[in-house]
């Protein structure tokens, strides 16, 4: 159902900011404004009145249905869809009309990692009199406090991510697959009624433990290898980040002196978690505890990063520097053990928990233990 | 492993086309040229000398050994990773010099549904004397005739969707969710070896059916729903797309109408794959053939579309009108049965299959029965 509320809330932004008119193109921002999803997700919120669905003809009485209203004008021809989409867009903001001295018109985009620069692209070309601003400070800060039932979603996904990695401590041990393992985290995740996932189920062993992120390769575990599992399910389009590290063997000093420093960074991260405290502040939470046991020159920037409707989203200071300023506030959805600790000589560590911000400290969404072996 | 043959005749494309150098930002491309994959591929090949890989500090020993050559450059450093790339391709491009009288130096860029437009909006801001252009005309022939080892990863993620679609048959019954009948066919494809998939599995049910595109909801499987099912699982970054749909329970006249015309309409597009025929021309024999059957009011254009490194490439016709021109040659892989056949009285049936064109037509490289029921 279109969440009126939300649309409201968001074109009093829009005006204070100028923009005339948002370009729908991902699926965190529909899903947000219009309670339902798409496979490709293509609206536009002008700054005042009823918002517009684009959508292809055979989904039209079933769009209009799901989204509860009658005002909701859908477009759909068949044929060259992409065209008709930008077509529709083009008299749109035609019927906007240029602005006499004021240069082109405003219009939002979220310029974001699931953004197809293709279609940002033939949009702006299709639009001479749209320039396009980020849609970011308008939309940001309103997805970034959680209303309860953002949050009991949320804690589902939370307990999604929990069934995957138990699933990966039943399978994980020397000889089997990186991609084995995934697909067993994935198959209990669906079965514990996850909706996919955010970003593919990683599982990084060995020299690839390394890695700022990960894949699941044929790569054969081997004994004795640090492992690294990323677990990122979505429950109705909400995500929750679950990572854990893993010796596949018993764990040598050294292993365990990186995991030991790990944990503690993550855990002075979660502290720092708090209603007024910056994402630089969670930073510095985290370096402190590693300067403390040695590895301050690898410490990776953006220990923290919001979570919700993407699997990282504002604030997210390993995206943005800008970020860094941000200050957290309570209902705010955060995650701890972003960065990877990559020691050349030993390997690499990641542990990482979704919490949500609370008056008094960061209560934790994800509960998995940190064990070391199974 | 670098495969520097592929480098060479891109090379030669780029220079004949007056491209400085190719930014790739998307897996693809990087997979091709590069034969290895990262979370998130950066790296440069200009027109002339040795590619430059950009990464995480962590992984800069592992990459040069997967590439297999010491000439790769590989950049790195702790902090803000995008600002990184970002300043690490400053430099490069400013190396490139300005070319008096000549304007900004063309950068070639794949504009796909999968390159973040952020990355390329902060690239393009910190790049001023840089123009930003297509890199398909150079890149797209190229990766469109597939060599053998090519073709023998496509026939292996081929054997992949077949055994997620025997999944669903064993899986799909009326009371299920659509959710449950995707989770079957995902596990089913990594255990038959497949790496993930290339886009969501979907599983649209009853009016669901009618979508353009899909997903897998906890819509629960009614008897009498016509049940469109599409799998495209990867295999080393390589797709095979087999779609199917299945009626659940006993067809209806109207259903198995729709769909006898949708199988007809598939053949007609697979038979018209053949050396020197346009898309246009196999968009034609579809049409054709639904015309035949009282559908022709119902045909979406863009019954088939190259498949490799992405589930949907060169040529494409759904989403770039202007590929609808493009002459088929042999060697290029393809899919048949590409648009849904919607219609609002009875519901949608698609039936996708992925070929190889081969001297005398094409040969099927997915291989399923069209059972409607199970």
């Amino acid at each position: 159902m279109l969440n009126r509320e939300r649309i409201a809330r968001l074109q009093e932004r829009m005006r204070q900011q100028g923009i005339a008119a948002f370009l729908i193109l991902t699926h965190d921002d529909y899903i947000y404004l219009f309670g339902e999803d798409r496979f490709q997700p293509r609206a536009i919120v002008p700054a005042q009145g009823p918002p517009i669905v684009v959508c292809f003809r055979g989904e039209a009485e079933e769009i209009a249905e799901a989204l509860g209203v009658t005002d909701v004008r859908v477009f759909a021809t068949v044929g060259q869809q992409i065209k008709d989409v930008v077509e529709v867009m083009r008299s749109l903001f035609a019927s906007l009309g240029q602005r006499p001295g004021q240069g082109r018109i405003p219009i939002g985009v979220r310029l974001g990692f699931s953004t197809p620069a293709f279609l940002l692209d033939l949009f702006q070309k299709a639009n001479a009199t749209v320039e396009v601003v980020d849609i970011a400070p308008a939309m940001d800060e309103l997805r970034a406090i959680k209303d309860e039932g953002e949050l009991a979603i949320l804690r589902r996904a939370a307990a999604v991510a929990a069934a995957g990695m138990e699933a990966v401590t039943r399978t994980l041990r020397p000889g089997v697959t990186e991609s084995q393992v995934a697909g067993e985290a994935e198959y209990a995740m669906r079965r514990a009624g996850g909706h996919g996932t955010a970003t593919p189920v990683y599982v990084n062993s060995g020299a690839r433990s390394r890695w700022l992120h990960g894949t699941a390769s044929d790569k054969v575990v081997a004994k004795g290898d640090l492992v690294v599992v990323d677990l990122v399910p979505r429950v109705l389009g909400y995500c929750a980040n679950l990572c854990r590290t893993f010796v596949a063997g018993e764990p040598t000093a050294a292993q365990k002196r990186l995991i030991s420093a790990y944990l503690e960074a993550q855990a002075a991260a979660a502290g720092a978690l708090r209603p007024g405290a910056s994402m630089k502040d969670v930073d510095a939470a985290a370096k402190a505890a590693l300067d403390r046991n040695g590895y301050s020159e690898l410490f990776v920037p953006g220990i923290s990063h919001g979570i919700g409707l993407e699997f990282e989203e504002w604030p997210m200071p390993t995206i943005h520097m800008r970020h860094q300023s941000a200050v957290l506030r309570e209902g705010m959805v955060m995650t701890a053990g972003h960065s990877v600790l990559a020691d050349p000589a030993v390997g690499g560590a990641r542990f990482e928990d979704t919490f949500v911000v609370g008056r008094d400290g960061a209560r934790p969404l994800t509960d998995f233990p940190a064990r070391l072996s199974w």
